[in-house]
């Protein structure tokens, strides 16, 4: 656990705007450094952009994004967690990346935390990574079932991998990756401003 | 109720995302015409900026506004409901400019719906409301109990304006717009895909 973890991630068009805002939000909310890269779609006809980048995301909500991907400069020594958010189109950008796949194969290697949340799921499968407890939106199981140890819960933890299912897990997903960066206690601590309705199981 | 609801939501520097992103987000997946207006701050030493507009929100994400805005082109003949979200520097913008507060009274007058979330609840006292139930963000209580008949639940619809307290409570929030705008059905057929932990009061 580091004392100021900082955290990448990744957007793209497409992306669904709410997984990456609770995401991004409450781990600033935790003082993680955080960053957002955003992911060109290689099947676009143009693909210079504006500088910083904006992504126009699933329900049309348009986000800055920090900085342009670029694989050296987001790898593991620089970041303790890569998150891959979903949205169906943004999804397909992100995990269809060659450097994506690459940036979450090193990061597995280097021990550090990869976070994917929605069809951002579909990441674990295209990086190649082994079979291991997993979950992911509804919508894409039948594509992960086979290759993943498929779970139904709204997060599920497999040592260094936390997956999620969608925008309605995203609070309990974030408060997950604050505990594992910044500890239980942090997690608590942020928590009450949220101010969740009570019964609330997360 | 409207065949095809339209909604308009206003956004600052210092708005909350999420609570901006939620209900944004969730209000299009219920097929809610939805548009964004940025506020300018009126205490800002440069008023000019950027065509579309952008928002720096409370946690530092850029969001991209649909339309600056123009109390001409917002009015209650043009939208069902107006929502404000909170995040404190974005709530002091709105709720404390005149031309939003002449819009919340011209939506009330003309028995529009009126969202406010958060810190923005504010603006039900700059506006100058009757007394009647509500609630906001833990943080402005003290600020609006004198004034309203103060309440702790999670969402509060007092005729037709409904209050809701902070990130935690964005989505029930906005299923209550849905609800309102578009009837229990579409609440219910949009809620599926978002997943909620089982358990999920709301």
């Amino acid at each position: 656990m580091s004392a100021s973890p900082a955290a990448l991630i990744l957007i793209a068009d497409g992306t669904e705007e709410m997984e990456f805002t609770i995401t991004y939000d409450i781990l600033v909310r935790a003082g993680v450094r955080t960053v957002s890269a955003f992911v060109q779609d290689l099947a676009a006809s143009v693909l210079a952009g504006p500088n910083p980048p904006f992504a126009t995301c699933s329900r049309g909500i348009r986000i800055g994004a920090d900085m342009y991907f670029d694989l050296a400069q987001c790898g593991p020594d620089m970041y303790d967690v890569v998150i891959i958010p979903g949205g169906a189109r943004g999804a397909d950008t992100l995990a269809g990346h060659p450097s994506v796949q690459e940036l979450v194969r090193r990061y597995v290697e280097r021990n550090k935390l990869v976070g994917m949340i929605c069809a951002g799921s579909l990441a674990a499968q295209t990086a190649k990574l082994e079979k291991q407890p997993l979950t992911s939106h509804p919508s894409v199981k039948a594509q992960l079932q086979d290759d993943f140890e498929y779970s139904e819960d709204p997060v599920v933890v497999s040592d260094n991998l936390i997956t999620s299912r969608g925008p309605g897990t995203a609070f309990p997903f974030a408060l997950t990756l604050v505990e594992m960066l910044c500890g239980p206690q942090k997690r608590e601590e942020i928590r009450g401003p949220l101010v969740f309705p009570s019964q609330t199981p997360f």
